[in-house]
């Protein structure tokens, strides 16, 4: 009997769901309710890729070696220091006769669930890869159990481009959900040109926001944020440092702190920033993996905020079909995001650093 | 000029708020918005002092001895493994003419704010702790900034007691807010026969709640807590079970996954377990410190859990006060934590493990 949970791929520790564990069996036989994924690219999260680079200081084939390695001695992909994965694109290749998924053979697909807790295999050595960016186009197979979810790609898009949408789509949907509850509020998108930055801009506006700030860290990115229009004002701020992040945003709404800060960097240490440019009353969603649990709780209790701080959950129903429809309707989206696509790919053929 | 969030104070590294520094400034001499405190006793998180007695292997002596090198060498009382702190009481040695906390020299106070960003200064070596319990006499000083918080102590409680229930006091009253925005919810506590848990235990059914479930490890504390009669339905499961912790959730409550999950323990891993142990629209609050923020986000994902997350806040205005009115109304928390409290002395006396 399988598991719609995936319990029965878990190799070690015992007991614990394929997230947790330190090993799955990625054997490509698969259970009646499974389906088999011929894999075609892996899109790693933004988190786990920068910390790789950072370590091997952007040499590129120590970060596909790690990769491999991680995946070998794991069968997922899940970076052991970020603790985060990423998601795959590819074709079914098997479906099990009681697998709820409605998915067929032959459908292209991405996975809307993490790697972390994806069982895994690579077999072409990651060989079209040279480790410089996020895409890691490969062959291997992928393993998806009943409550898996995934979603097959939109005819009329780019597949690198819907992977990339799909990949952040948890972040416009509770952004829409969390401003829709509040009466015209201000929202603070920190990171606000970057992909899930965008789209949760976007998102705000759509769900009623009265204002909208986008935080960016450098110039170039302001200059960007500006052009695109997709949020009412841009500032500029380091998010590690708490002062001046607060004063940004408060000098960007008129002097107030924000009803909804949106917290879409992914670099650690951006708890307090965010915490102190947030009204009482108001709600901080973080999304950033670089996240910490203690660092949230204490610094709130340390200001004595009272605000709500929301853990991003990267699922809400029709999160992706939402996303996907954000791209299509709010063109300044599709150009940021295209940008970036079109400025990872030629930063990974140049071989140049950032 | 100080700042009222005690930027002034923080040595290293400069620019981040007092919780994320790695060393404070603990002088004595205080700023004109500052207060000083003579400390008698601080209360270390419970996280926080199980991972120091594990470590030890429940050597008091090598606890104390870590205990001190670490206020010594960050100049405020923060686990470097858990990140966090505790809380203290003691008496106000003085006021500077601008503190707005409106307290006066010789008020018996307990701090509200973390141990993490409190400049800290033991002067007795610790000689009167034996490193055997959360609570440890000591004297020395520490020092509020305008935006602490700190509570004069109630006059008809003894100290211990009331410092236990402020330790804990962000759970009931978060916990009392989100079972009031559902309609008579069912409401599972995750080790419920504890501080927070009995205490939130008791808010969730003040809120509301048509039916509670307290969730505990061992069958003395399914004994003690049925005896108390705090919640509908004990049940007895660990926490880092994922699948055993929702089975034993939902036998509790007919069949189904409870609308909100309270997370009071005090132990890593058992994120999805709450996660598991909801039901799609429900709100899981985590006030474990041991709680991983990315197992959280990457769990609930997983398993396509349209959850809500709550990163617990210490902070809720009037937090002290409702707790204490709990305490004082329900005569059976208050049996809980004398019984929990006298338990921890005993040990402390008779030095042997639990
Ligand atoms: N929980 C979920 O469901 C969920 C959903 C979506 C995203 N996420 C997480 O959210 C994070 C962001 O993902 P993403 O794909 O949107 O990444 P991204 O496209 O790389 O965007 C990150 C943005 O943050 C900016 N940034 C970096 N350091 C900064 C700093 N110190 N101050 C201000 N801004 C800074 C970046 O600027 P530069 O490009 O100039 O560095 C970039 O614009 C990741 O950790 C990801 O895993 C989680
Ligand atoms: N963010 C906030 O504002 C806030 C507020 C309050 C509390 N907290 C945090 O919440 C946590 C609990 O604090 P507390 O003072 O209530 O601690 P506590 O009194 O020690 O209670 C913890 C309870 O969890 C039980 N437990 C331990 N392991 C378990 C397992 N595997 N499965 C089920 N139950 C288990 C314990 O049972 P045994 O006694 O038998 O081990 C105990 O009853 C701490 O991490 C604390 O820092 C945070």
């Amino acid at each position: 009997m399988t598991s719609p949970i995936g319990l029965h791929r878990v190799l070690e520790p015992r007991g614990v769901l394929p997230q947790a564990a330190l090993r799955l069996d990625n054997a490509s036989e698969i259970g009646a309710d499974e389906v088999r994924i011929a894999i075609e690219r892996l899109n790693l999260d933004a988190a786990s890729f920068r910390q790789l680079a950072t370590k091997h200081n952007g040499d590129g084939a120590a970060v596909r070696a790690e990769v491999l390695e991680i995946i070998g001695a794991r069968g997922k992909m899940q970076n052991p220091v970020t603790g985060s994965g990423g998601m795959l694109i590819g074709t079914v290749e098997a479906v099990g006769p009681d697998s709820p998924l409605g998915l067929k053979v032959g459908d292209k697909v991405a996975t809307l669930v993490s790697l972390t807790l994806t069982p895994l295999s690579i077999t072409d050595g990651l060989k079209r890869w040279d480790g410089g960016g996020e895409q890691v186009p490969c062959e291997g197979h992928a393993i998806l159990f009943a409550r898996s979810i995934a979603a097959v790609l939109p005819a009329d898009l780019d597949p690198e481009l819907a992977l990339a949408v799909m990949d952040v789509c948890g972040a416009p949907a509770l952004t829409a959900r969390v401003v829709a509850k509040y009466d015209n509020p201000t929202v603070a998108v920190i990171g606000g040109a970057g992909k899930s930055g965008s789209l949760s801009l976007a998102a705000a506006k759509a769900a009623g926001a009265s204002r909208t700030v986008g935080v960016v860290p450098i110039e170039r990115e302001r200059a960007t944020l500006q052009a695109a229009g997709l949020a009412d004002a841009v500032a500029l701020a380091d998010a590690r440092n708490p002062v001046a992040l607060a004063d940004a945003v408060s000098a960007a709404l008129g002097g107030r702190a924000a009803d909804v800060t949106v917290v879409c960097v992914d670099v650690p240490g951006c708890e307090h920033g965010a915490i102190l440019s947030t009204a009482d009353g108001g709600t901080v969603i973080f999304f950033s993996m670089a996240t910490s649990f203690a660092a949230a709780a204490l610094g709130a209790e340390g200001l004595a905020a009272d605000v709500t701080m929301l853990v991003g959950n990267g699922y809400v129903p029709g999160h992706a079909a939402y996303a996907l429809d954000l791209l299509r309707q709010v063109p300044a989206v599709r150009g940021l995001f295209e940008s970036r696509l079109h400025h990872e790919a030629s930063r990974a053929t140049s071989g140049t650093a950032d």
